[in-house]
């Protein structure tokens, strides 16, 4: 990967964030015009209007239509009605999430079973909102042109035109890959847990956000890892202040987060605050395990970039899938193992055969044309124009004092209920009426948040999803006063 | 799984068989008749017959046209070119076979590169014997169908027509189960792997036949385990009494091994064998991974039963895959984990969401009719005429004294040449000449077996492939001369 850091364009950004950090510049105010950067920086007016539009994607200003770049307040919104941050876990633990979810998972029975359920529990994207079309032709146009091809052993690292088309649309993302830096996996699930086995052994330690995506927790406890959690708030995530004091108290061995569109709680990480994880990273040689699998469902105007985008010493061990924009069912996701690629591949070795070839080839062939673009601006128009909806009918028909995150992207919302309200009886009872709801306690690896659930609504917000959760609102209701 | 000893005929087969072991019945010698069974044994015409077509099945006796059944000799055919039995190691030791399979891998290069070389190192079945066309058309089946359901996530135990079918077809070779007993894994590979994390620790021994498919020894040093080989039979397969020495001094964990159609010595274990095998299994409590890879490669009309159609007590977890007969890019295998299903849930359970949905529904579609059998026919019929023919060429051509396994089934084939001759010398030497070979050491944990290789030809036996043979020859007896 090339070191960012190298472009022009790029350090002066970085002074202009600087003195946006210093209160030099304030919410508002006016960026300096093309003209004027020019002047300045003694660069071409490509590079000037470059280093503007790197401040907007990185969320620092806004273009006003002839009237050049403001800046943006500095703290994402926080509304009145989201989650207070969380705290951090007094002890490492032994995560022990695989008996509970493989009881709430199991409650759906078997896919027929599970197709008579409304499934606001795992952070599914509906069937229907897929290109399946476009892609039954991608696979119908693989088989025609390469029918015996498919059916051998591919590459181990996966599909080179596959890494190649991934290279390039990351690269829009602000992350400049070529395609030996990616190695293809069984979805993210795989990648999570191949990176996981590069660099920890059994009994070590791995700092995780609290709550986190339960999959994570999964791998720690099949692997004889612990987790230590780390207070995270739900609008700026993981506190780093607490992140240090941790990583000095106790020997951890690495990090796994999931800074854009966090799961559960929606937020993406400030460009800022990701930059001093790194440092840390950096400082104390830890490796970061960085889920990105929502990364791509900003909603507004705004592409996000990756904590990998930053790394330019390689500590990030970048993983993510096409299972919340494309198809889940295709398992592929891949990992950017960066300086961990020997490891990862130690880790990966006995697995010579890769993933399977059909459907990687056939997602190459459909992420050729802008399809997948067309198709991701879809998802993220639903998305984000429904999300308002959602959380204004929880905040209506829930118990008073019901609090719920304020996403940034991706389909997932954390609600908290004040008590008495237990998510793991409320999951049953929920369950009972043909609704699915995934209970605060599967993202803690010690047990915490008995008081909070997942909201997932990768779906279309139908009338009858509404009148799901609303009756979800009335069954918390129930239990507040039956209690 | 049902045990089958409950049955009549079996009872009375496995008391035939004693007065074989016995010698009360000699090598050609008349079994007794229906009639005479029925009799005796005062049951029906029908049970009498399946007692005599159990015995042929078994490999104790064979139907003569219109004149019952004889016994055949006991000791299956043990050429005299075969190589010896091979030595148990002495310890346990860690294994460290990737870096070695990387490096001999990675000489391939691209997929676009490995097409150009003559492939008879890894045991890959050609392309062209693949029947793609079927394939491709219960891909398109599967499409039309269902296309928006391939995409969604699958049942995380697998697809359950194609469990059913599967179950069905293990029927047919004496192994009795419904689809709950079976999980489906991407590809025999990860079977492999989540068996052995089921069961074991880091650090545990787990004892293996020497030489060994180098796929477990990868899993066994990826999952910090100790391997300890144990003397193997070119003819009948793993040292029973060795490995019985060796559970007493040695904490073995578990037993690995490939009965039928064993990579790379080609034999199957015979009956009375792997009963015995069994038996020490059951008395140590010793979990048993059975590869089963090859199974459905016979050569001749007897089909052979897997161990684990012999396993009443549930020690073996029976793994396979469709790699070597259908679909190698697929990366569709199976795991019956008999009573360690417990386990193996709990190690598979961070990939809540199974293996892909597209390929294993156009599998469950291409099984359901007698394609598949008609292929699999095709096959053996070829690997079975090809194979002496290989045998002759390889003892024509490669230095005196060379020795070759004479393979009941599959497609490879080991092969020893005096000294001096050094596999991995040769196989580079044979890569320079663009023809892999796979060399003895990676089928070791301990780096024995630099005196063999391991020759594939998993494709037809063409002029270009006879070549391939005869220059590999050469390159034998070169090294013999400039040594």
């Amino acid at each position: 990967m090339r070191d960012h850091r190298h472009f022009r364009y790029e350090a002066i950004a970085r002074q202009i964030v600087d003195h946006i950090e210093a209160g030099l510049y304030r919410a508002g105010d006016r960026l300096p015009s093309v003209r004027k950067l020019q002047e300045t920086h003694d660069v071409s007016a490509t590079t000037a209007m470059r280093v503007l539009v790197e401040l907007e994607q990185e969320g620092w200003a806004e273009a006003r239509s002839r009237s050049g770049f403001y800046v943006l307040r500095r703290d994402p919104l926080r509304s009145a009605d989201a989650p207070a941050a969380t705290k951090t876990a007094s002890a490492p633990s032994l995560a022990n999430v695989n008996t509970l979810i493989r009881r709430i998972f199991k409650a759906h029975g078997t896919a027929e079973a599970a197709r008579r359920i409304l499934p606001l529990g795992a952070a599914e994207i509906d069937e229907e909102l897929l290109p399946h079309k476009e892609l039954a032709a991608a696979v119908a146009r693989t088989l025609r042109t390469g029918s015996a091809r498919v059916l051998a052993y591919g590459d181990g690292s996966g599909d080179l035109q596959l890494r190649r088309r991934r290279a390039q649309l990351l690269g829009g993302r602000g992350l400049t890959l070529i395609p030996d830096d990616i190695v293809v996996t069984a979805g993210e699930t795989d990648a999570l847990g191949l990176a996981l086995m590069a660099i920890t052994r059994p009994g070590d330690t791995v700092a995780v956000e609290s709550p986190c995506f339960f999959g994570i927790l999964q791998w720690i406890e099949a692997l004889g890892l612990r987790a230590v959690e780390i207070a995270t708030d739900p609008v700026t995530g993981i506190d780093l202040d607490e992140l240090e004091r941790v990583a000095d108290e106790l020997p951890v061995t690495a990090l796994a987060l999931n800074p854009t569109f966090h799961n559960p709680f929606g937020f993406a990480m400030p460009t800022d605050r990701m930059m001093r994880l790194l440092a840390i990273a950096e400082q104390r040689r830890l490796p970061v395990i960085e889920d990105d699998v929502y990364g791509e469902l900003h909603y507004g105007n705004r592409s996000r970039k990756p904590l990998k985008s930053f790394d330019s010493e390689g500590w990030v061990l970048h993983c993510s899938s096409f299972s919340k924009t494309l198809a889940p069912g295709f398992r592929i996701g891949w990992c950017v193992p960066g300086r961990f690629a020997e490891a990862f591949e130690r880790a990966r070795a006995p697995r010579t055969a890769g993933v399977p070839t059909l459907t990687q080839n056939a997602l190459a062939h459909y992420l050729e044309g802008r399809a997948y673009r067309r198709h991701l601006d879809g998802l993220r128009h639903l998305f984000a124009s429904q999300a308002e909806r959602v959380r204004s009918l929880v905040l209506d028909r829930f118990p008073e004092g019901t609090r719920i995150t304020d996403p940034e992207g991706g389909f997932v919302f954390w609600v908290e209920v004040p008590p008495p309200f237990d998510a793991l009886g409320f999951h049953e009872a929920a369950l009972d009426e043909g609704i699915s709801t995934a209970p605060g306690p599967i993202f803690s690896a010690s047990g915490c948040f008995r008081n909070a659930f997942r909201l997932s609504v990768g779906r279309r917000l139908t009338a009858d999803v509404e009148h799901g959760i609303c009756r979800l609102g009335e069954i918390a209701r129930r239990a507040a006063v039956s209690s």
